[in-house]
């Protein structure tokens, strides 16, 4: 399990796991363009915001392949627009937009007299990108499993593992390393509506790892932490802002304010490409709506009558306040946020 | 739409429409015996406290009509077993409790030489206790439309209409009453996992009624309350304690803990019938728990890996200090609820 990836470059094509088909399926969806990449990404095929990012990065290099016999401006002027839309495949989540910029920059600092050595050195880039994920997961994985203590009762929302985050995950990497060192726990799995991560991917892969998950809707999170049943909460992240205010997957909020009612931790995971210094607060961050068909139909089954309206948001923003500590490859940041993550974006450079 | 029923009983056999099918397929479920019923109830063909009590007093019915050439000890034994399965149809709403008990106490001061008679007597108890449910679901609708202002965004959860109530409903009752007054206004439905009422059958009724619907997953209505765009919260119960805490579908617990904490009014909407004095507070309400089927397929399709385990309540318990208001038949009883709910039931008796 520890070497399965949501994506791998082969043969010149981006190859991912179907994220929409599992649990039922497990099939793989090739890109062979850009524009593969960027529906895969829309459509989520490819999800979870470090993921999103690195499958943006092969995009960019599909680009180049795509475009090798164009020169000059015009190739210059075809990546570039290859490399927007791939940027704004999704809108929340800022890691697409950090991996394409990292693309970006290596493509405007070289001169393409040659554009058919694009693609090899993109590949280089995306290739480095992506590994560099793969360790800072390990890290921040590492130093999330020290605030589980053994015999922990977890309470977590949306998949935030291999699937979603190239290596072992953030908050299910936390999860997974905590268990790997023997320590005992638990975890419930909200199952995430509309989309299911949850039941289709996360208590899929706890599962699969012989990690004890109890699967629950999503609305019975708060009964359990009232009860004293959850002795932490941790997620993922889709941007984090200046102030510590933090997108995820809708329903984190709420999980949140729970939380904080009943004093229970609550994590937020996430590598520091997540977090979006021009953000100053959560009120900047844009949040995704998504198709009505999304909450009114499943698999084809309709869930609700035609024409009833939907308010479909794909995230929320959970203040600052509601959260105990983040957790990136540089450490465990606590509050003042503001503080802790200027630090560590600091020590980044 | 007003003078539609979720159920009617005719040519001796009781008519439900079949709410697991809604809003797909319009249809009935024929119940011919007290064990049809029993069923019914059961795989939930129909729900909502109220109306599961008023379709329990028919399933007695059907008893009696099954039994008739039954006699003496052996036909009040019969009865007796029909009833007392009936009445643990489902354990947490106390209205089944309360429709069998009152069907037994008229069964019970009667001497049955002619058992034959019984059906007759027990079907105009029945029609009664239906006809009494309507004209009280009819009072308290009017009395909950006094709380609604023209142009008040509601927030409400589950489905409490002409489906679960005999009669216009319970909270969708008031918001029908309140529309039907000329005001205006617009309602977020919460879908409601795992069976999805909210989507199934409160969007349908709404949609039908002509009252503007939006509906959304269950986890986006904290969101909604946070940003202002929620004006009240009103849902139906299934049992309410002497202290005011309600038991009602899961993810009511949730939404009451938000509307808290924002300072939105949370109102319960539910006739007296629903109020569980031997209870003295939500601690000794008994909450069912249903079948991980409910969480993990959906028509069929599979939405988590095989073997996973489930925690599936179909119902918590608000407490009391999150409540605003408990609209009853008899008027809008307020905190402290201890002194409100015990006059308001001395007045009933």
């Amino acid at each position: 399990m520890g070497s399965l990836s949501a994506m791998e470059f082969v043969d010149n094509t981006l190859k991912l796991i179907d994220q929409r088909q599992l649990p039922n399926k497990f099939s793989f969806f090739v890109c062979k363009t850009w524009q593969d990449c960027d529906y895969a990404i829309k459509d989520m095929v490819v999800r979870g915001a470090p993921a999103i990012g690195a499958a943006a990065a092969y995009g960019a290099v599909l680009a180049a392949m795509q475009y090798k016999n164009h020169s000059g401006a015009d190739f210059v002027n075809l990546m570039h627009n290859a490399m927007a839309s791939l940027s704004k495949a999704r809108p929340t989540a800022v890691n697409l937009n950090w991996a394409i910029n990292r693309m970006l920059n290596v493509f405007d600092s070289l001169d393409w007299t040659k554009p058919e050595e694009a693609g090899n050195i993109l590949k280089q880039e995306a290739d480095c990108l992506h590994n560099e994920d793969i360790e800072k997961s390990k890290k921040l994985s590492l130093f999330g499993a020290d605030l589980i203590a053994d015999g922990a009762r977890i309470l977590t929302h949306c998949n935030t593992g291999f699937l979603a985050v190239p290596g072992p995950g953030t908050a299910l990497g936390m999860i997974k390393a905590a268990y790997g060192s023997g320590k005992k726990l638990s975890v419930f799995a909200d199952e995430t509506r509309p989309r299911l991560q949850g039941a289709r991917l996360t208590a899929w892969e706890l599962l699969t790892e012989g990690i004890p998950c109890t699967l629950i809707a999503d609305s019975v999170a708060a009964c359990l932490m009232r009860d004293g049943k959850v002795d932490l909460v941790v997620v993922g992240a889709d941007r984090i802002a200046a102030n510590g205010d933090t997108a995820n997957k809708i329903g984190t909020f709420a999980l949140s304010l729970a939380a904080a009612h009943f004093r229970i931790p609550f994590y937020v995971a996430a590598p520091l490409s997540t977090i979006d210094p021009s953000c100053a607060t959560g009120n900047q961050i844009k949040i995704e709506e998504r198709p009505a068909t999304e909450v009114t139909m499943l698999d084809g089954i309709k869930l609700a009558p035609d024409g009833i309206n939907v308010y479909n948001p794909a995230f929320d923003v959970s203040p600052a306040e509601n959260i105990s500590a983040i957790i990136t490859e540089k450490g465990v940041l606590r509050p003042p946020f503001s503080e802790s993550i200027a630090n560590a974006l600091g020590k980044n450079k």
